[in-house]
């Protein structure tokens, strides 16, 4: 039953986290990596970040990625073969294509902080107790299941425009009186805390691309209080009239027992 | 309302995580914060990890480290301070006491990879997937609530038999069939998986006080199917047949709306 780790298979990809703070955030085990490396895959905006110590060829990731990725591997196979990911690479990252695509043993994997380890440090969170979401690629509406009173919700941004469309759901969500603010360019030497307001005064200029909003929730006075379980009041629909009213659904959703991901 | 970060005022104190594999993982900026340093205060275990070079009185915490912190901190007032956390300082560690106490702004926190992410990165796990329970401290019982089939957890230990109680809790649960392994050591020199079973299956020996217990939920044929939504089945209940039924439970649950942490 004891299972010692086997050794990485001599064909594995090794992939490296960075930081904003580029190479002088990298500890030496990653660095030897970078170093030893033949090869090294990434965005453009990480492979700028090495030095010329690394001599590897550097190959920047196409757009789009996915379907690209096997040939680009294949293409080096028998290579020592890196990838260098932002922040965390198992966190919203590139890591888990890649233990998808090639299965964990295949892949080598050395973290580094990510960007809301960072944004907890910078801000006192205990990161445990916050709420993390990704609009990423996914609809901001997501944002609004994490919207309780006094939560704090970190929400990884998918552009400039983000910090001003969370706070107008938040509006909308009778979130008004939330505390914003944005955190741009965590852990590197432009770092910076460029606006910081209510959802209900905010009017801030677009944000860098990369940054984290940080909001404290509250709750308006007067808005419709929403739980975290099944019921919510018919008030919190958009409806006509033909509505299940609320406790049927809450008993229908009992009975169905959806688990997550369901 | 645009706000440049405050530098960090004379007297604050600085958190410097670091990892399983010691001074070897520490990036050169935490490195040189800790060489500069008057005084690092950490657990006997941390400062067993700094080199010669690094000058600095050390000061093991005592036990209990509460009520003695305030006053730890005031003897050492107008030296330069640092304090040494294990892995991620704002996750389930020092940072969060340290800025309850001095608040956020007298607080300076330079993250390290947690044991989370070392586990995330050892098994190809998506950390956005994965759901995270500590048992250090507090019930075992919260695992329960996190048990849905296909979910993936990660349990952090509170000691050398944490894995034979979460199995048994697994196997009470109707989750028997569950894939446990356990992660000693992340990140460092004698990092391994010591064990590997289902909970049904499971007769390992104590692990390493430093673990965490990767689980891949799978529920027992024809254990009760337990949803994550109030209105469980009332078989889920040890009852004398005095219980609120099943739906009038879900319909309460509903019209008291409960938002996370109440």
């Amino acid at each position: 039953m004891t299972a010692a780790p086997a050794p990485a298979p001599q064909d594995a990809v090794t992939v490296v986290g960075i930081g904003a703070e580029g190479w002088p955030g990298v500890p030496e085990a990653s660095r030897a990596v970078l170093r030893a490396a033949d090869v090294v895959f990434g965005g453009p905006r990480q492979l700028d970040l090495l030095p010329p110590e690394c001599a590897a060829v550097r190959v920047p990731w196409p757009s789009p990625l996915r379907p690209a990725l096997p040939g680009l591997l294949a293409a080096h196979d028998g290579r020592t073969r890196v990838v260098l990911a932002s922040g965390d690479p198992m966190f919203y990252g590139i890591g888990r294509t890649l233990t998808a695509l090639l299965g964990p043993d295949a892949v080598r994997v050395l973290p580094h902080p990510s960007s809301v380890a960072h944004a907890c440090a910078r801000l006192g969170w205990a990161r445990e107790d916050v709420d993390v979401v990704s609009v990423v690629g996914r609809p901001l509406a997501r944002i609004a299941a994490a919207l309780h009173p006094r939560r704090r919700l970190l929400v990884l941004g998918a552009g400039p425009g983000t910090p001003a469309e969370v706070a107008a759901l938040l509006r909308a969500r009778g979130f008004g009186p939330s505390r914003l603010r944005v955190l741009e360019q965590l852990g590197g030497p432009r770092e910076r805390t460029s606006s910081e307001a209510t959802a209900d005064a905010w009017d801030a200029p677009d944000a860098d691309p990369l940054h984290i909003v940080a909001v404290e929730c509250r709750r308006a006075p007067g808005a419709p209080r929403l739980g975290a379980v099944p019921g919510l009041p018919d008030e919190a629909y958009a409806h006509d009239g033909q509505l299940t009213k609320r406790y049927p659904r809450a008993v229908t959703l009992a009975a169905l027992a959806p688990a997550p991901g369901e």
